[in-house]
């Protein structure tokens, strides 16, 4: 057959967009189907607070609506400074109905950080929770913005114990009593236009604001429905601060599913365990810490369940002491990978059924890889970064972890330099060291910054970490690079030991490591002591890097 | 606070789309992943036939570089005219990776509608199974295009049995092993690209030719995923003809998941019960005549298996006798509603909760209703078609059920004035006319054609086709309008009756009738013979409403 001239315009011709057809993606659009198809199902929980998601949609309406009479429309930003309470989850929804720009902040930050995001991001409202007056108070008394404050009293909470007074006298409740409960905010024009505004936790300068976008956050919602085959029924506990790269999405895709969302103040190990009982907790997420705090609460807390809960993890592999603590207590762990760049995770450790049948030291291995992109994100791969040449298949050679698709940020705000950085040669620049495995699974050895070069020698400080954590007398550890006269660095560990550990020298460290790895991978220094971390409980390795020089 | 002018411009200066942060949405993305991520496992299963994800992604890019090299291109057709056999799962790939347009052919359609779509769509190759042999042959002397034809000889087929000769000299495989297994094929450049072309079954006058895009199928995918909650461990039985919507998309919904397609050439209830024994086939869907078949198979056919399995059924509520013995032999029935221009379910019957302790005739009742929009899908209304108000929600007044969002299609190939029409007012309106009940869900009363004038009073020939259903000895009814002097119109009834029935007088179906619903609405006229169908499958009611005239 001939080549013949496409006749392509035959598929374009009277067929555009239209309004029926047509429809900019966003997660707006769950809360109005969940609230149409499902108005007197439970969709919020908090403590003895209830909202169907008749009510929980009204709230949000009824906050667009006041939001708008203060003068908040398209691109103004309204910042949330608050734990995993309603207010915080129906800002996901308030805000963005105006063509606002929802900007969840870290509670864990200080005064300076937050007067930076509030300055940098132009906030125009700032609702705080009384628990973080004292924040508040300091951080609106130096930043240049004077946003609107609107401070959230929650009935849930025991101030007298947790702390906090009162700065204003505008609360939250008052606030959205002044909203109509039926109006009706603008759809987004554009699915590309902005929803949320994220800072990284930066371990060093100034964070970078990352900026989502409706579209983006609609298909990261669909695809952590998919991560976990949500279902209506799902009852979701919010142990994973909804600051953090919005709850990884979780904030829109339960109510996508119909799914009740469980609040919770404070991760605790009693309050986790008693939700489970009391509501039926299908699924959670969390750091690491989140499931030590489960693996290891007293028995007293632990409740008895007859269901599995799922329970996916982040920002470090669980090592298989966790895994099988949690598997005994009723849990099921899935591993993922992300950054805020890309809404929470972009890769996770798919299970495999040939792994089914593998026991838990091998399968703790093979679940400590970062794995394959989850659904709806595009593509990744293990690539050197000058190049841009994929490294081979051979779980030896490193490379930068890079991702493109459609979950991805649109970009720093206001950051041209770094946008474009993060951005070069048609990838994302995860800035992780990683390797590729013949089956197609990554699996990161370290942040570009924490490799040690030892002797020419790469040293992955993840990897002389990984044996530290599997020391039965090592609660965490942290490697970096010292300087050493002959081999340029070495590697210095800082270990916290588990409280029953008792006496410990640094060499049974050592000769632990040079017994479960390549000699000179082992550490030379090891310094015992708790571990400088960030408010979103990451090490903060340039301390440690700070202090390893210093010894 | 004072309205200031919007800042939304920061949100968009040096943040717009690129190469790492943006990808068209298509349902080619779900085979590269998970060729990708589960290249060893089982995608599909045919017979003997077992091809992995590896191998099947391959095959569909054998295809498409053997299309490439036979010189089809980006807006080119490709017919397909095959039952749910692997080639034909693979053109749903390897045809879009070309930016072709698959077009699937109803495979019981008589030559010269078959000649009419090669035709109208211009096709430039037609893959065709010999099982289809004597019709191909009579369509292609008919028709003008003179497509190539690639001959599918399926090596699982007992053609001695089922018949088909073979036409020419290429055969699906040949061609097939032309092309390069590694072949990149473009993906489509704009999400809105059309990627299908699916002729409406119409009862009356020429079919139309419904245009499905990349955005689309990929969002219909994933809402399918939604639907069942899906997970990679799904064995999703062939029972759905793939010609019909696509498969509702599940020819890309499966495959995006990682599950296991299960192909059948043809819907027997031996071959349905043994796979599902055979494959722990754990979902699959049908027309109310598969439910039928399986509902009433002999118990010899009946496997046993201790899973359940998830069904979704359209095109007419399942009655509750069908309802109960699905459930009696394992299976869970969902009804959906869609049409052809939204790419199959757009609507279902979403479970409430408060609906589990209902008992079977109450659960039937509801579970009849069309329902609510699935996810993914926008907005339905019910409204007068007139000035475009929806109608009180109160169960009781008919409106026309209307459909918006990005699960609908482009348009009607070279039919602008029948895509203005359905797109009429920013919805689409579907020809069905509904009732929307007060929680929100619309129940279908009749085709906007169907119903019937008595007496000034409008009657609904689907209420009176549900009663007549109820009467045990009646397998079939379709009811349509007999012209009559003093009432205008009279509903007169056209029953088949099961095997067992015995003698029936058309006097005891009208009381059964009477006895039932409100006598007006009862029929006048009772006739009793097998009814007349399309090759989909629906009643041809226009030939009734004919033979009704002619009484």
């Amino acid at each position: 057959m001939e080549r013949q001239t496409a006749a392509s315009d035959i598929w374009e011709r009277d067929l555009g967009r239209n309004s029926a057809n047509y429809v900019p993606l966003t997660p707006l659009s769950f809360l109005r189907r969940s609230a149409a198809v499902y108005p007197g199902k439970t969709a919020v929980i908090h403590g003895r607070l209830r909202y169907s998601y008749a009510e929980f949609a009204a709230r949000c309406r009824r906050l667009a609506s006041a939001l708008a009479k203060a003068g908040i429309g398209k691109g103004d930003t309204v910042a949330v400074l608050a734990p995993n309470i309603p207010p915080m989850l129906e800002a996901h929804y308030g805000i963005p109905m105006l063509g606002a720009v929802l900007n969840a902040l870290n509670i864990r930050l200080d005064a300076d950080t937050i007067g930076f995001c509030l300055d940098h991001g132009g906030a125009k409202v700032l609702i705080a929770d009384r628990e973080f007056s004292a924040t508040t108070e300091k951080a609106l008394a130096k930043c240049k913005v004077k946003p609107l404050l609107v401070e959230i009293d929650d009935s849930e909470a025991d101030y007298a114990a947790i702390g906090g007074k009162r700065l204003g006298d505008l609360t939250y409740e008052q606030f959205i009593a002044g909203g109509d409960p039926d109006f009706v905010g603008d759809a987004p024009v554009d699915e590309w236009d902005a929803i949320t505004l994220n800072y990284t936790s930066g371990t060093t300068g100034n964070p970078k604001g990352v900026v989502y976008h409706h579209r983006g956050a609609f298909l990261n919602a669909l695809g952590d429905v998919t991560f976990f085959a949500l279902h209506p029924r799902v009852v979701y506990l919010w142990t994973l601060p909804m600051f953090h790269c919005n709850g990884w999405c979780f904030t829109w895709a339960v109510t996508a599913i119909g799914g009740t969302h469980v609040c919770l103040r404070r991760v605790e190990a009693a309050a986790v365990f008693r939700a489970i009982e009391e509501h039926g907790v299908t699924n959670l997420c969390g750091a690491p810490i989140v499931l030590n705090l489960l693996a290891h609460a007293p028995e007293s807390v632990k409740t008895k369940f007859d269901h599995v809960v799922d329970v996916a993890t982040g920002g470090a592999a669980p090592p298989s002491a966790i895994i099988a603590a949690m598997e005994r207590n009723g849990f099921r762990v899935t591993h993922a990978y992300g950054l805020t760049e890309t809404y929470g995770p972009s890769t996770f450790c798919a299970w495999q059924e040939a792994w089914d049948e593998l026991a838990l030291e091998p399968r703790a291995r093979v679940m400590a890889r970062q794995g394959v992109t989850v659904l709806t994100f595009e593509a990744l791969m293990v690539a050197d970064p000058e190049t841009m040449k994929p490294v081979p298949r051979d779980g030896q050679t490193i490379g930068e972890l890079m991702l493109r698709g459609n979950r991805l940020m649109k970009g720093y705000l206001k950051n041209p330099e770094a946008t474009a950085e993060a951005f070069r040669g048609g990838w994302f620049h995860s800035g992780d060291l990683a390797v590729w495995h013949p089956d197609g699974y990554a699996e990161i050895k370290d942040r570009a910054k924490d490799i040690i070069i030892s002797g020419g020698e790469n040293i992955s400080s993840l990897e002389v970490e990984e044996v530290l954590y599997r020391h039965p007398k090592v609660l965490e550890a942290a490697v970096v690079a010292r300087p050493d006269e002959k081999w340029g660095e070495h590697p210095c560990a800082f270990v916290t030991l588990r409280e029953d550990a008792g006496a410990v020298s640094p060499d049974e460290i050592i000769e632990w490591c040079r017994a479960n790895m390549a000699r000179f991978k082992a550490p030379r220094t090891v310094v015992f002591g708790p571990l400088p971390k960030t408010s979103t409980g990451k090490i903060q390795k340039f301390l440690l890097r700070d202090s390893a020089r210093n010894l």
